[in-house]
């Protein structure tokens, strides 16, 4: 029943009469999806233009329809306001050009705040204004695997603090996905696995069955990181060098089928510059097909491999960062937003794990020490797990089940984050004092990472502060994931042009282990 | 007779006659100077076009002329191979436009190894391809002291592991300057700083001067980054806040003057975004400028205050950086220059010193550890000191005596990277490994930074290795200055996929100090 009321069909068969069904409604943000008979012969692919444009008397949207199946073609559109909305199509072919009609747009349902956005330069919200903040996990496969591994991977995020997830499009080349249980029978194009594939027709149930995946992560409350493009084809199907014709057409399908989904994010690659065949401006004008035809400017990305790619352009919503070393050492992570004036991301820190490759032996605490690194620096991480398992089952790569220390501890930090200011955890004075965020005059996040002990004396960057103002402090153990309010308050006053201190100078006695923190929030 | 062996003058006067002085010769990257009569009447600095196209029969080259007061216009040019070169003047003056001449190239003389340029991506040479590893230091307005107080700065640079020196070509304004002994009484336009400036005209005495210090930072063999822009006006004389026209005008008049002089580096401003009155594009328009203007393609950046400028556009050359906490903590340098995949100097990472401004606070150890930080992350770094003073000279600002505990530490660093790979330090495994630089498979420079003790086990990254490979090993000190070599020899064997552990399984007890590095060089 969810799903019906989030996507709305017309369906207009077999002949076009009057707008029928102007009755039909969809909510906020849920999907509007009309469907007309077009011609079936030849590739229904290639040569048939077709979009709409919706309108609600002020703004307009011009999404793409594509072609599902069976001689019948689809347009998608996420309506963003409620009230009356009417279209009208145009295509190059007589049949499918100028129907029109209406459709009412409802109020959004629980839980459905519209896709998200940039907020604040370096953080994001909801279309609805609600601060939105990335937990992002890994599940690179999960679409592939069985419906049994399906069902237990959307079990896991169920009650995992994961609210993002990044995961392919395209399927990587590996031998399990040749025979065996695992054996793919469906691929993004017409074709199989041991035939070549014909790069210009798409497979429709490959889709259909993504589509249904996407939606079962929307109902989940999570955004969708979906990855366009990958480098792991192993020489074989040739998914990494398509020409550029392909390449083009593929990503317009994708965003033509896919973009209404409120919680798509574009992620035009995993590891980019891996994919040898393609050159940066190659990137550019794919990153620029997604910007074009996407009516609602979903989150827009890609993920580097060795060569960083340019995340300035204009184009990139946000830095999808694969650097380790932003977030293993105070002040890098802080640095990467400034440079790029974006919200930064960091969606591959290594993953926690025990398997032969070095970037998924991290600890349970190295993982978690690094989502602090990450948020102490005014920017976002993404978790990923990698244990070796006798199933061969990898969190990162199939789902299933998480076997990690990190991923409780990411959730009592997503609990303190949203706690906090709504406005994002913004790195302060950090260009002397590395370990502080929050929002100056008011909240204080001090991460003391990997240091233990010591005597903590209470002081306060200058900014926004003022004699007699009272802060309450509560101790933070961010792995046993305690919190300990301190029964003494402080006031301060100004001991210098740079820091404010305690008037009767406390100090606070930490303990001796290591990832501990202090909240330190004003009361008067 | 240095000065002279380095610019050749060649002077038409009264009249143009025929080309004269043929037989006229300027060595290898030194300076020929064209000297013409032009009109004196109305404001020669405005309306008038004057270049020359200057070739050696295979490359040509055109700089523009400037006016340079007495009614006299001159074309200066960088000739930068031997041999026989022609030159044409144009101009929309009839007297200026259309003279010839021949003149002849010599061979550089010693020390003159040409202007610099970018090698290896991240690294620089001068252009007869001898390597060149900037190790910079600040001295704002040291051609705006006396005469007594600039002898003594190049003394000081004299004995200094300086090769390259930052300062301005506009004097901030500052009480000091108008009154008393270090009253300025030129300034770049006429004018005086207690009347208005007439931003049309420029002070030719004021640039002369300007011309003499370059020349002697030359002949010392440092580079000049000269700093066109400062935003340090006190809301005062307005030279941060001129027009368009005439801040386009300034920088075609100054890379008219002074891109002749092989060693220029042309640094667009000081702290940029502090400039409030310049947009991003006024700095882009700027920059192409000088792009256009130069003919030789100097080093071309900008140095940051609070908005980074984005270091990825095609006419930046380098990045010229103020981010602290990039040479704070292992990783962020090598992160930096991956991110702009240009050369990176650290060009203000704080000053020693004891001033109350903390940017003016390291201890001499910190300085030293941050330029080791800078290298060990394949970039380079820029010195500056502020001590208290009792005769209010600051080695930044006005130049003087050096006063700090860093500058023979930087020269040792200086003696162990030019005794280096000469393709310069590159991070090796750096992902992983944070504190390696060197060259894979032959140098590896570990730096140990802040810790102390422990036992260091012979390991290296994978990389180029193959078994029994041999080294040895020194230990250094960066601090005290001392290098130690190891009595045992070390071979190597496979330890995993990822490293190369000594054969003996052989250690080094690291003594119970900061600072300190090892050098491990293959011996066979």
């Amino acid at each position: 029943m969810r799903k019906k009321a989030l996507i709305a069909t017309l369906l207009f068969l077999p002949v076009w009469a009057s707008p029928r069904a102007t009755d039909l409604s969809v909510e906020k943000w849920g999907i509007f999806e009309l469907t007309m008979k077009g011609p079936g012969t030849g590739n229904p692919f290639a040569g048939i233009d077709l979009s709409a444009r919706f309108t609600d008397g002020e703004r307009t949207f011009e999404p793409d329809g594509f072609y599902d199946g069976d001689g019948l073609f689809k347009i998608r559109f996420m309506p963003d306001r409620e009230g009356s909305w009417s279209y009208k199509t145009i295509s190059n072919r007589k049949e499918l050009d100028g129907k029109e009609g209406n459709f009412t747009c409802t109020p959004p349902s629980p839980g459905n705040h519209g896709p998200v956005r940039v907020r604040n330069r370096f953080h994001f919200e909801y279309q609805d204004g609600t601060p939105y903040f990335p937990f992002g996990t890994t599940i690179y496969e999960w679409v592939f695997q069985s419906g049994e591994t399906r069902r237990q991977t959307l079990e896991t995020l169920k009650s995992s603090p994961f609210n993002k997830a990044r995961f392919l499009l395209v399927p990587p080349y590996k031998e399990k996905y040749l025979s065996g249980p695992l054996k793919l029978d469906k691929f993004p194009f017409v074709g199989s696995s041991t035939d070549d594939f014909d790069f210009s027709r798409f497979n429709i149930e490959y889709f259909r069955h993504f589509e249904q995946c996407l939606q079962q992560i929307l109902e989940l409350g999570i955004e969708a990181d979906v990855i366009l493009f990958r480098p792991y084809d192993g020489e074989k199907w040739g998914f990494d060098r398509m020409d550029a014709e392909t390449n083009d057409r593929f990503t317009r399908y994708a965003v033509a089928r896919l973009a209404a989904y409120r919680n798509v994010w574009w992620s035009m690659a995993n590891e980019n510059s891996f994919m040898r065949y393609l050159t940066e401006k190659d990137w550019d004008r794919l990153f620029q097909i997604v910007e074009e035809k996407d009516p609602y400017g979903h989150m827009l990305s890609i993920h580097n491999a060795d060569l960083i790619y340019d995340y300035t352009k204009p184009w990139v919503t946000h830095v999808s960062f694969q650097y380790y070393n932003a977030v293993r050492a105070f002040g890098a992570a802080a640095m990467v937003r400034e440079i790029y004036r974006k919200p930064v991301i960091h969606d591959e820190i290594n993953y926690e794990g025990n398997i032969a490759s070095r970037w998924g032996q991290l600890s349970g605490e190295e993982m978690v020490f690094r989502f602090w690194l990450a948020f102490i620096g005014g920017t976002y991480a993404t978790h990923g797990e990698a244990f070796v398992d006798p199933s061969d089952i990898d969190w990162i790569s199939e789902g299933g089940v998480l076997h990690g220390e990190s991923p409780p501890r990411i959730a009592f930090l997503r609990k303190i984050v949203e706690s906090g200011p709504q406005a994002g955890l913004e790195p302060i004075d950090y260009h002397y004092t590395r370990n502080i965020a929050g929002k100056a005059g008011s909240y204080y996040l001090f991460y003391f990472g990997k240091e233990k002990g010591g005597n903590w004396n209470f002081e306060l960057p200058a900014r926004e502060l003022e004699e007699g103002m009272k802060f309450r402090a509560e101790l933070i153990d961010t792995w046993n994931m305690t919190i300990t309010p301190l029964r003494e308050t402080f006031e301060v006053e100004k001991s210098n042009r740079y820091l404010f201190t305690d008037k009767k100078k406390q100090s606070v006695q930490l303990p001796e282990k290591p990832f501990m923190a202090m909240r330190i929030t004003r009361i008067d």
